[in-house]
């Protein structure tokens, strides 16, 4: 089964996670993409170039400067470092944008009632599946970084997690398709204290319960939600686990 | 005939000039790869960010932070810039360095006498032209930075002529391949203050001619015994023009 597997800043920004990651990634024997996220590099570069962050109601305003900050450290040292040291692994890898054969292209946000500015939006009709299957058919990892295109010659910035269940609803039209999220922690925790407390499988109806028992709860819900809507759309399954665990079948909470 | 075309910095520094030399290189009617330089934005970048480059006998030796500058520059915003803009002029174009689908394997330039750092070095050997093949099959336009790496996990900076002449000679094995280098001038001129003047074609024969009457000096000595050193190795004709010409098939100098 394609397994699309989404990393954030917790693996990007530390050498030697990224590094153990990727040995974990490497190991897993099925077909694979890997959506990875920007992590605190894109904020430290725009600070030493002099850039402020735009905020507005606490997020963040992609302004050109901006835009080109992150399409440099998403696109550029992230993505590439990746693929090399995919290669030094022995995995053949290939780094993709949005804009590279199309893959993802996005729509830019609407400037009403907030204007995002180089924000974008995608859809799974928005995603190149058949040249994605044409890699992985040739035995080729892709490798996306959370910068799409308008196809009017613009780049725009994009929630990777976003990125990474589009991109796997899409591909489930072709191919069965698993979808991974990789975290700190081991799961969905029973108890937040105790990390060997993941559940093992959230299904629709066990969700409500964990929810009525407040094991489930805030920041953890939309994800959840996220998921459950991946699903529906044709993914088979969803895992949420450690970083530390990819290469580990029996870990983490799966969700279908 | 598959073009092998190479830009540089008077190209991307403007997007004016990027605009223009995108149109006409999205005209051209035969199969093509794009090289691209790196340009100013690069230094620009490095001493934004409070990075002084590190010159030796007048070389510049990419250590780990300009090697880092040189790969958000070069793979990430330069890069799928042009692949963005080319996308919107129609050309389905991949921008790729050489870690991707390990398309340009390098080996990092020996220590002694002198350390330039991450700087990478390249053979026809080196270079995926089975899989740059796949892709321009496939109606795919590569689109190739100056960034390569050494297969053990480490990216490398290396010169954009040198990437487009041996991606040229790899590539002359599959189909008949010629490479474009564009400048500013209209080509090798016979008056240097009359750019008008552009020698239409140099042959090994005319070459010594030219060379003799002091028509061809100084800087241009070695690009066109670079020339001729990758037409000796399989490439039909190798093309020095104007940026601004790339749509016209009659102008520049042909060197074959």
């Amino acid at each position: 089964m394609l397994n699309v597997v989404k990393i954030g800043g917790n693996v990007i920004d530390s050498e030697a996670n990224l590094d153990k990651f990727l040995k974990g990634f490497a190991s897993l024997p099925e077909p694979k993409i890997l959506v990875h996220g920007g992590g605190k590099l894109a904020s430290e570069m725009a600070e030493r170039m002099g850039i402020t962050p735009k905020m507005l109601d606490g997020r963040r305003i992609t302004d050109k400067a901006t835009l080109q900050v992150v399409a440099m450290v998403y696109a550029g040292w992230i993505n590439k470092s990746v693929v090399a040291k995919l290669q030094a692994e022995g995995v053949n890898s290939l780094g993709l944008s949005g804009a590279d054969a199309n893959v993802v292209a996005a729509v830019k946000r609407p400037p009403h009632p907030i204007d995002y500015g180089y924000a974008g939006d995608i859809e799974p009709e928005g995603v190149n599946g058949d040249f994605l299957m044409t890699l992985i058919e040739g035995g080729i990892t892709p490798v996306l970084c959370a910068i799409t295109h308008d196809q009017k010659g613009s780049l725009l910035n994009t929630n990777a997690d976003t990125i990474a269940s589009t991109v796997a609803v899409a591909m489930s039209h072709y191919t069965p398709t698993k979808l991974t999220f990789c975290f700190d922690k081991n799961g969905v925790l029973q108890d937040p204290a105790d990390d060997n407390s993941a559940v093992e499988r959230i299904t629709k109806e066990s969700y409500l319960e964990l929810k009525e028992a407040k094991i489930i709860t805030d920041g953890m819900i939309p994800k959840i939600d996220n998921a459950f809507d991946a699903i529906e759309k044709g993914v088979k399954e969803v895992v949420i686990k450690s970083w530390a665990d990819i290469g580990e079948e029996n870990k983490g909470t799966k969700i279908y």
